[in-house]
């Protein structure tokens, strides 16, 4: 934990010492950004030496995470991360794409990107000896939570509004975590979870209120720039990753994860970043459009759960990830998003709502040719389709039902 | 494929040339054993060129397979099997075993064991030039037949019972096979496929039938053994390997594929398999106790879907596969098997319930003192817990509602 040598507030700028502060900005309320000790990693590192580490795992970029070793060899919390990546040949002759990877975050132990935030969270909860790790969630955070605490035998609350589909609450059961289902929306469980941990000494993951999700969610871009970005000829143009947002903080933690490794002089060309909302939950793309930094709320009604959002939590950061980088945001409809689950799993790829949102933001983004042919392209599948079956059968036609015999498939089939 | 050499029937061993036949024995009707040329193997590779090859999926092996190089690349065919070990410290102490692991099957791309048999039978399929590929499924072998097809652009169809859970029809959907209900039941679907690809042409996929379904999944056991018998000191005591048993065709192909690494004299000790079926399902097990190779039907009940089985299509063999190498059945009920999956959920593994149910063998055993401290366990996880959501809520007691307040929650808490 020696490379961890602070925060800076997103929003002030006002700089604090590690053990100032657990959370937010407490003069403005901001996000706060982890700064490491770049040169103390530099003198002791080189990119050769993690690239060449055999742990399959986002731990193998232990050096560059403000976390020290975290314990938990030999149980899924230790395989989090060092997600494959496809490259499907049919699917990049469709796109007219010569160089596309699909990155399948649903291969994560709770089969979903949040296993990254989570894991360093649940790391950062035992260097605090909190007794007691919490959050708010109505679904893959929360499951994420609960698997990786309970592989680490960490304690684990989480807070759902009562409404959460039984199925999600389900899986945080099995993980043994103690789930406390509250009368009342999301926001009334993320408030209550700060009040209590405040109160009780519980360590908070809250998204967009905890800065070390986004240090999770960075490894993401290592990865992303050791198995695609290091083995580009250093003529291709800069890489497009299309990532979903929700509430901004995946792809604000993708966007602090190339700027480490930029500012560690690891990396010379930054990526562009596309961020891809749901046309009923794009209170960022809207601010993005309107060229601010205020994100105005909006009453979400997109099917894709995991980026249902009314007041996105890491905005902010989230709307400079890709103004700062060359990218842009784009919106897609409900519509699109059930289709990209569909085209998808044409090719043998299955992925929820939210995560088809991105390849449905990439297939909108050729159509108006903001991507051409020569563009290297990533598109980071965030979650498992065995997450959301409700949604996988929105896309897909009924199968019809035959006498079982010769005659009535002949007839079916006519033959 | 020069190292295919054809078949010997596995009852009235009779050899048949590699073209001479596709699925049973012509003779008695008998399962396929596929021969291997292991002088040419031998001549050609050492254990030692296998486990370096830097491939992360089962086709590192394809010296051992009796298909050529399945192409693939950049799909998730060619990222099946590999899959993770666990060796959770907490379970190891509660068990008071010295050496565990848990081989996670619901990594696999499709998230259950089968895709390591569908992806072998689609790489075949391809050799041979069918049109079509097609199985009898109600769950998990369907979607992997269906995923592994999509991936490399096969064309597939899937003949399940009306019956079958709407989810799982969705996920075949999904991945764009033809699905086809058939008006009755697994028994009927089955036969109707073997009729439907006589007369097509089609290949057929079916269990128990098709002899490549258990060299798809023989290579369980080389990763087992690569992962962690090589790994063992020589004086360590045999391997106990736990897998569940519905038709009997997982544990065949397991046995297959140690049977395989002693005749090329590259493992000198066999390990013992340990198949565990459901009280209420228990074909083969019933055969194992009476000591005879004659498997009666049941009619089964359990929750196991996947394992739930009338007529095992591959029992004789699986009687056999414990049999020959000192292992043994057990049976458990279906509380044991709800119970096994929160027992491993509180350790942050999700199973469903067919992977369930040979933890749940593995602790009768150690209650029974069939497995001592120092004896070597692996308990293969056949599948996801996604994929039976239900079965999951069965394990679990609901969560509590509360007001959304402090005062309500240290009430709750008894604060």
């Amino acid at each position: 934990m020696v490379q961890f040598k602070g925060y800076t507030c997103s929003l002030c700028h006002t700089d604090y010492d590690p053990v100032a502060v657990l959370y937010t900005c407490p003069q403005c309320g901001g996000n706060l950004d982890v700064v490491l000790d770049l040169e103390k990693i530099k003198s002791k590192f080189q990119k050769e030496d993690l690239i060449v580490r055999r742990e399959d795992s986002l731990w193998k970029y232990l050096p560059l995470l403000p976390v020290s070793d975290p314990g938990g060899e030999g149980t899924p919390f230790r395989i989090a991360g060092w997600t494959p990546l496809y490259s499907p040949p049919g699917i990049k002759k469709m796109l007219g794409l010569n160089l596309l990877w699909i990155k399948d975050e649903g291969k994560n132990p709770t089969a979903s990107f949040k296993d990254r935030a989570s894991s360093v969270v649940v790391a950062r909860c035992r260097e605090l000896r909190a007794e007691i790790v919490v959050t708010a969630s109505t679904g893959n955070a929360g499951a994420a939570l609960a698997g990786m605490a309970a592989a680490v035998g960490q304690k684990c609350i989480i807070f759902a509004p009562k409404n959460a589909p039984p199925a999600k609450v389900a899986q945080l059961l099995i993980y043994g975590a103690k789930v406390i289902l509250v009368d009342g929306n999301y926001d009334s469980a993320f408030d209550l979870t700060i009040e209590a941990s405040k109160e009780f000494g519980w360590y908070c993951r809250n998204t967009g209120y905890n800065p070390f999700t986004a240090e999770g969610k960075k490894t993401a871009a290592f990865e992303i720039w050791e198995q695609v970005i290091t083995r580009l000829p250093e003529s291709a143009k800069p890489l497009c990753v299309f990532v979903s947002v929700g509430d901004g903080n995946i792809i604000s933690g993708i966007h602090k994860g190339f700027k480490d490794l930029v500012a560690l002089g690891w990396m010379n060309k930054m990526p562009r970043l596309f961020g891809i909302q749901a046309e009923k939950s794009a209170a960022i793309a809207n601010a993005y459009i309107a060229d601010t930094d205020t994100i105005t709320p909006v009453e979400s009604t997109t099917l894709a759960d995991s980026i249902s959002v009314d007041l996105p939590r890491d905005g902010v950061r989230a709307v400079r990830a890709a103004r700062e980088t060359n990218g842009q945001y784009l919106t897609v409809t409900d519509d699109q998003i059930i289709s990209a689950i569909a085209e998808q799993g044409r090719y043998g790829i299955f992925t929820e709502p939210a995560g088809a949102t991105a390849y449905a933001g990439l297939k909108k983004a050729v159509e108006l040719n903001i991507i051409q042919q020569e563009d290297p392209v990533i598109v980071v599948n965030t979650g498992n389709g065995l997450k959301d079956i409700k949604a996988a059968m929105m896309a897909v036609t009924p199968a019809p039902i035959i006498e079982p015999t010769m005659s009535s498939l002949k007839k079916h089939l006519k033959i």
